[in-house]
């Protein structure tokens, strides 16, 4: 199928690139009479045919363009974002966008299979970047750095099914925050669970829960049960599951697909149905079957801890812990947590975005890479975000500006370019942010519509009448108020005026 | 090799996750003295080993990480270019990394085989965009925009051979602005010309030229001097690189490898060794050959046009008429230019980046869609500048703070990371950049080092004393000058600090 369109493509490509190639004797208005009639024919005749062999003009599956609108909103998210990671002393990092293949095997578990990789074009075998969090262990582990707190924004790719509905793509952002290095226990863990609460409440995304777990109580609750230690990952894979799909279901696949004995599964499904604060984390220390395993015990107690310090950071009213949280990475060795949103009934059968942010401690991951430094990170979920944020936009038909321009030139006159042109680069050697219509005539009232709707707030208009006198009307387009101001005054002026604003 | 690689990543990531996993029954301090025992593990036999295996931790070819410090000066110089942008009205867009392959055969030319392509992993057949002009481009076609200035900034990616003295990388960083829609002529290519000249001018890169030729100029040239039209992209190609190659070179390109008659590729190195201003341009419209070309007299007419607009917009001084500039890609159909940096031979010997930004007209790409929109556009080299800066930087010894934190907070007491705790979470819930350190018990001059390494210009300390006198010893790290200040007046306090430096 894509061979045929690809074929078809570089026979339309041939097709329109004769078609445009303008005769050589033809002059500046011909030029342009040849190019609409090109117009005509491919509208006319050609688009049928380019839709019928397939051709579609698109962007890959699970991927799409932001529109500037789409950007102004996510630019507004990423801002209160990265404003907290700085709040928090992060650094800035950047990493390619593709690694060696070999960087990523052996760290995503069964998410594995979902790695773009690129084309063996000769050279190294490359594959995309799936999250952030493994590049930034080769980082650390490749410049050798023992301490760092930083933060990376970026995109990532998943070979995922996508939904729109619930905000998830193939091609998605990703704001990464970490803490690297060996610091005394649950202070760094602390300090993310923070940011979380911080930006979920800054971003104004209604009421949420952090639920948080323990990859060492996870690990022991198994091992109790009696999961063999070879299927503690793809079992905390399925456990990881109950958020989207029902016990049965998870059920279902411990046992039939993995293997489990039911009465396994069973012992399994009693402990991830409890979730609570840190009284359940005591009642746990007490529980007669999971207080023998000595590394749930280690967990327990690291809870302990961080329920403290997360009462003295004002936030352990927001966290839960909650024996079903598992994380599907293969990486991670302590606390791990994921924040929902509680969503009123009504609002969630608009939007079901699940979790939109989520982390944990991974002491392991940068040793892979030959390098021993413990971590503990975060990641905010934009694309999630962002289609919440849009969806309560839609709702309460918010009108955004999707420039910046502060004044637009414009001339009642005919034949006042030149005029404009002058003015309008006065403007921008000031730093005005300034628009003009690259039009020789524009008529003045369509200047002035455009203001309108671009929501531009001042207008400067120069004419003859203005040109004698030596000054230039600026009108303000919400009052009509118009006043002329000497032309040497002028920048002075404009700069007064938005400041007042 | 890369297989081999592969597998000893194999092996090595089995072992070390082996090492790491602690025995059930270790308890707090034995698990880390067990991390600190396979760190030793590594470090002694391993790590050779790692490294006689080839398997080196590093990023793809002709690619690199952007540290901390590296983000400081790249965030300073997009901000720079995207105020520019938006001084100039734009809006802000988005497309994805990658594409369907269809979407880019056909647009670069000759340098179609330098895009990155995806392995086909079942599916869409995908290639990273090798700029942001093509999916610009189907962006415009795709949603039947007919206006739109808009700018764009991203990473892309091209298969060249690196070269880090020149900033040259295979993946970089875009940043374009692009004006679409049918205007009257030469507005919005004046504009672009003047935003390049602003943006070069801010970011203090020196002394500066923009080359501007017209590929009608071109075409008309290359036509009367007896070049065959199929020839006339191949043959642009080569004289593009009369910036980077010697003539002969050029020529023998021309002559041994395209199969140019030596007569006809000589009277294409007389017109290409000619550049001036105004005054070329009008000089070329009387010469006796290529006046005769409708073609090139077109243009030529249209830089008239061209140059009488940036003299209004007061950059004239700075445009070079150049007959050897001719651009790689394909789509151009109108103006093209390339600016460049005037360098003296001292800074020439340090440092080559060739142009710094670029652009041109291109009004059949966007109809290659099947949507017929005249476009003019620029790019902003930004890794080159980078590059460029970080030089300077080097030269003047510059030192950048790289994190923004505005507080820390310390105490000279044991047993005080509850009070600090507290106390951080204020100043974090009050928006102020607060740091501490992740210890139980620091040490004061541990913590007043820390200020002084990172220059965080203010710190609060919180002891015994201050706690029963419910106050909070708030000191400037420059003058080491300490007040005790009242608690519930210490946000205000701060504030009123950091507004005054």
């Amino acid at each position: 199928m894509p061979q045929l369109g690809l074929l078809h493509r570089r026979a339309w490509a041939v097709l329109v690139a004769q078609l445009l190639r303008p005769p050589c004797e033809v002059r500046l208005g011909a030029v342009r009479s040849h190019s609409q009639q090109v117009a005509e024919v491919l509208t006319s005749q050609l688009k049928p045919q380019l839709e019928r062999s397939n051709c579609i003009i698109k962007t890959p599956k699970g991927t799409r363009d932001l529109s500037p609108h789409d950007m102004v909103v996510r630019e507004k998210i990423l801002d209160r974002i990265v404003s907290c990671f700085k709040r928090h002393g992060a650094k800035m990092l950047d990493t390619p966008a593709f690694e060696l293949k070999g960087m990523l095997t052996e760290k995503y578990g069964e998410d594995s299979k979902l790695i773009f990789d690129l084309k063996d074009q000769g050279g190294e075998l490359l594959s995309l970047r799936y999250d952030l969090t493994v590049p930034f262990a080769r980082y650390l582990a490749m410049n050798k750095v023992k301490k760092m707190k930083c933060y990376h924004v970026g995109k990532v790719w998943r070979r995922e099914s996508p939904s729109i509905a619930q905000g998830r793509y193939r091609e998605f952002c990703q704001c990464d925050f970490d803490i690297a290095g060996q610091y005394d226990p649950m202070i760094p863990d602390a300090e993310c669970l923070k940011i979380i609460c911080e930006i979920i409440s800054e971003l104004q995304l209604g009421d949420f829960l952090i639920k948080v777990n323990d990859r060492q109580i996870l690990d022991g609750m198994l091992a109790i049960c009696g999961v063999p230690e070879s299927k503690f990952r793809t079992i905390c894979s399925s456990v990881d599951k109950l958020d989207k799909i029902s016990w049965k279901d998870v059920r279902y696949e411990m046992v039939a697909e993995k293997g489990l004995a039911p009465e396994v599964a069973d012992r399994i499904g009693d402990y991830a149905q409890c979730h609570g604060g840190l009284s359940l984390v005591e009642q746990m220390c007490q529980d007669p079957r999971l207080s023998q395993s000595k590394q749930a015990l280690k967990g327990l107690e690291d809870l302990k801890l961080l329920f403290k310090y997360l009462t003295l950071l004002g936030i352990a009213e927001k966290i839960s812990f909650d024996l079903s949280l598992a994380r599907g990475l293969d990486y991670y060795t302590g606390v791990i947590y994921e924040a929902v949103l509680l969503q009123t009934p009504s609002e969630e059968e608009l939007l079901n975005v699940g979790s939109v942010a989520a982390g944990g401690r991974y002491d392991g991951l940068v040793g892979l890479f030959g390098h021993m430094v413990p971590c503990v990170g975060l990641s905010i979920g934009v694309d999630r975000i962002f289609a919440m944020v849009e969806q309560k936009m839609k709702t309460f038909g918010e009108r955004m500006r999707t420039t910046e321009t502060q004044v637009f030139v414009a001339t009642p006159q005919k034949n006042f370019l030149h005029e404009r042109l002058k003015l309008i680069a006065e403007l921008w050697d000031a730093g005005i942010k300034a628009e003009l219509l690259y039009k020789n005539n524009p008529k003045l009232l369509t200047q002035l519509h455009y203001c309108e709707n671009m929501m531009i707030p001042l207008v400067v208009i120069i004419g003859e009448q203005e040109l004698k006198k030596g000054v230039i009307k600026l009108r303000s387009v919400v009052s009509r108020k118009e006043v002329d101001i000497k032309r040497e005054n002028l920048v002075a002026e404009i700069q007064k005026r938005l400041s007042e604003s």
